[in-house]
């Protein structure tokens, strides 16, 4: 997507052999590119949250493994076996919560397996990490335009823009491009659907400013609001639409999803509001039920909560809101359950909460 | 209520015939005394937000009414009217939108108008203020009374601490003393009850921080949640009862109060958790029929979600968490529907929604 007018991936090859990245700690007030050299870069940058999201987190991971494998590919083939054991060991440890860095990882250990040489095996996995991201790319592009399909028909007869509330950044930030929730905007918006957007803060670490950013940057009409005006708004008839990503959904179609969500979903339904769940299908685990109970709920630090991150005479700065000593608590993700969703958007198809195991293995069947 | 230990009123009169409040725009991390020497310093106070809440608001128009009567005591009877009528109109104009400023300066007029000479209208009104102030706090602990009952209730056989969830700050910094829901919170530690009081940040303004900060001046346990948080917690069992503020309340026991208001009673509802509302008498208003379609609701400024103000290295700091030029709703309350709440605690008792009208009416009908 664009940044000033310009297109970009959120991880790429330059013309000199490096992977580049946006360096997402500095956003949106500044934009930042970092080259990942070799392959401790990469770990750095994602133990570090250089980067951020589930499919860029895999995407980076891969991209990691080709950087290591390009340093050693010098080493004879036991010694070159070795020193890439322990490169994806580290990749893989990077972030210990991320699904899609293990299974980012295990396609790259499976690249290289296929080879008989450290050179070969420098091009495989080159090859690898760009098949991850191009399958990232066509997965949102997907989509997306199922996703614009909902938002064209619910702006029909409408006279004005459509008002589309969404939650957290499901932005391209957060995938490799496009995004899950943001696919569907832009797509929407290419099809001349008109928009506009309400994006939640989404305290504790605002990436509502993301959100904002990266819809401005790309010509979306959006408003920011705090956490607590949205079901206002949805009393007012103000939002036509909620749609959010997950970070995992259940076989039962229960959403895991950024703090929050559950009480968008609640105020949607109240209303009437539609309230559809942009669901890649990496990011479905028909293996688990249920959600609501089953689905662990990351506890993160207070600090989330206590102190505040932006920008103060131009430069990066923080604050204390608290008084000293104030105790917080910062579960990061809520459950919502598929009982206040009205349709989940994939890459192959809407589907309902009935039809989502079916149409997610590969059938048309439980379209909503 | 405490504060390092000591009992203090949010306005009091010094040994030196000062009028003090607390400059509640350094909480919570300056407790700083302000002497109002004479009425303007009150039109100041009340104007740039040293002090909060209806109740306070209309106390510090009281005391602003009584020492402009002091200060011009000296005058002949026709000066002292003509200046006292541009005082009272000064102090009635510092905030456009406080109901109880409006109730308050129209008590000292009648005062004044009651006293035969500028020496005894200083007096008049001083005892009217007095007054004013005292009936607040009778309210409030009469109010505590009533809903420590509910919570000693709740609270019986659990075993464990009863956790209470509260929006914005209700509390005794809002009011002259004890607050509203805090007054049934320190009503019932008092009782004894094992209390643990989740508090909602409440952006944008962060009342959350006065709201922890003097729940633990007052030896109340307590633990700030982002404005997310609270429905996630109300699924896992990990919030027994909410009670909450209310700015306005309709016939129909519609609530207007903070932003996000409403979120909170959605979730309570989906999770069987008691909703109650503090509702001291003059905040109920029995001439509006009902609260959705008939109460306005305030946009605010902009800036209050763009910029956060706190603390850093020790001292007063703000920052920007959005891009520049990023835009922001800010709608101040929201009014939740009747049938989310539990109960309404007065100071005349805890009614429902079909009992509150005769109930405020002094009667003892419709108790919830």
């Amino acid at each position: 997507m664009l940044i000033d007018g310009h297109p970009y991936r959120s991880i790429w090859e330059d013309d000199h052999g490096a992977v580049c990245i946006i360096d997402q700690r500095r956003l949106p007030f500044t934009v930042s590119v970092e080259r990942l050299a070799g392959y401790r870069d990469a770990v750095i940058a994602i133990r570090d949250m250089h980067l951020r999201g589930a499919p860029l987190i895999g995407a980076a991971g891969a991209y990691g493994a080709y950087l290591a494998a390009r340093e050693y590919s010098g080493l004879d083939q036991a010694d070159f076996e070795a020193a890439m054991g322990s490169a994806l060991a580290e990749l893989d440890a990077a972030r210990p919560t991320a699904v899609n860095l293990r299974w980012a990882v295990e396609r790259m250990r499976k690249a290289l397996a296929g080879a008989s040489s450290p050179k070969e095996a420098a091009q495989a996995t080159l090859a690898e990490a760009r098949a991850i991201a191009d399958e990232d790319v066509a997965i949102c592009a997907a989509l997306g335009m199922h996703g614009a399909d909902i938002l064209k028909r619910l702006a029909a007869d409408k006279g004005r823009p459509l008002n589309v509330l969404t939650h957290c950044n499901a932005g391209w930030l957060a995938t490799v491009d496009h995004g899950t929730v943001t696919a569907a905007i832009y797509e929407a918006a290419r099809r001349g659907v008109r928009l506009h957007v309400w994006v939640d803060e989404t305290r504790p670490r605002v990436q509502g400013a993301l959100t904002s950013w990266e819809l401005g940057q790309n010509g979306v009409p959006n408003t920011v609001l705090c956490d607590n005006a949205g079901g206002h708004l949805m009393q007012r008839g103000q939002v036509d639409v909620v749609i959010v990503g997950t970070d995992r959904t259940a076989a039962n179609g229960d959403v895991a999803n950024k703090i929050g969500t559950y009480l968008k979903a609640l105020a949607a339904h109240d209303n009437g509001v539609p309230f559809y769940v942009a669901l890649p299908s990496p990011s479905f685990d028909p293996a688990l039920p249920e959600g609501l109970r089953s689905i662990p709920i990351e506890e993160r630090a207070q600090d989330e909560v206590l102190t505040i991150h932006g920008q103060a005479d131009g430069k990066a700065a923080s604050l204390g809101i608290y008084a000293p000593g104030t105790v917080a608590a910062n579960p990061g993700f809520d459950v919502t359950p598929a009982r206040l969703v009205t349709g989940y958007i994939t890459e192959l198809g809407v589907f309902d909460a009935a039809g989502l195991r079916a149409g997610l293995a590969g059938g048309a069947h439980g379209r909503a």
